[in-house]
């Protein structure tokens, strides 16, 4: 997606060690009108599929997966990380391990809100080495659910999660595929 | 707001411990129809204010705050739990206890996204002793903005984070408070 490759290269800021930062729009301070085009995109991506839910996980993904729930006129239903005093223990629960904060969390979703009626779009702000995503996979695959396809905002072409997904068979729409970036010159290639 | 407190007589649970859940619509599965209503009433209840920024914390406020600045036409930020590698060190930094999961966290918001210019509509879904609040009234203070209004999707009345906040003179919008309710039979009262 134009609008979203020309603001990374705008805003983006590469860190060495292969670390894209997209804070200033994404994932601390996020642009809303662009969030909304990107939802548009995935609408237009996944026209003519019977998506009756979308899921994400918490917490950079709720932001953007709102605003998609919103272009499909369906609820959102977060997966949450640990567990908390206020969820019941009727959960569908699987392991995730984050790379970012260096630990492995609980990931669950309540029974009442997964079902093997519902067909589900799954959107997280990023996808790399794929565990966060396989997570809800699980999730969903627990639920008995279908799911109808995957948007992702910015994939890290360079890491194996995208081709690990797609090896699945799923509709796995990244608006933004990053195939290569330079901490030196700042140079970002996003693949077509 | 009556479309607000009908949902939560109709679908909210009580359980001991005073614990209201209102998972199915707000916090775990997002009616987006609702939040999209109590959006518009925010935009109306803080009409004419300056407003150029929705604070949020993660996670839960997230999916509602996203709505909400929508409404208002402006960007969100929202403020993170704990430091993560990807989040540079020139952060606003308070200290947060939050005891649905017992324990104390770090919440911070790069100074980026925070400044004295900033016009600030803090958004989050509940409100019970204001800790959350207090932490987001304390970065922004931090940063030299402006709070220029709160709105609060639930307050449990009967504990004494409005009434704390409300003493510090800000304009403080909760668009349900229950004053009391009970497990056993399952009555919400609400404040008018």
């Amino acid at each position: 997606m134009e609008l979203l490759e020309e603001r990374i290269q705008k805003d983006g800021i590469i860190r060495k060690g292969n670390v894209l930062k997209v804070d200033s729009f994404i994932n601390h301070q996020m642009d809303i009108p662009l969030i909304d085009e990107m939802a548009k995109e995935w609408k237009r991506l996944f026209a003519g599929k019977p998506i009756n839910k979308v899921l994400t996980i918490e917490a950079s993904g709720i932001g953007i997966a709102a605003l998609v729930a919103r272009e499909f006129g369906v609820p959102l239903v977060f997966a949450k990380k640990s567990m908390s005093i206020n969820l019941d223990s009727n959960n569908y629960c699987t392991k995730v391990q984050s790379f970012t904060h260096n630990r492995i969390y609980d990931v669950i979703v309540s029974q009442k809100f997964l079902s093997k009626d519902d067909h589900v779009l799954i959107i997280d702000a990023f996808l790399a080495n794929g565990c966060a995503l396989l997570g809800l996979l699980d999730l969903v695959s627990l639920a008995g659910a279908t799911v109808e396809g995957i948007g992702i905002a910015v994939e890290k072409g360079f890491q194996n999660g995208g081709e690990l997904i797609r090896a699945k068979g799923y509709q796995l729409e990244s608006l933004a595929i990053v195939d290569s970036m330079d901490a030196e010159t700042g140079e970002i290639i996003f693949r077509h």
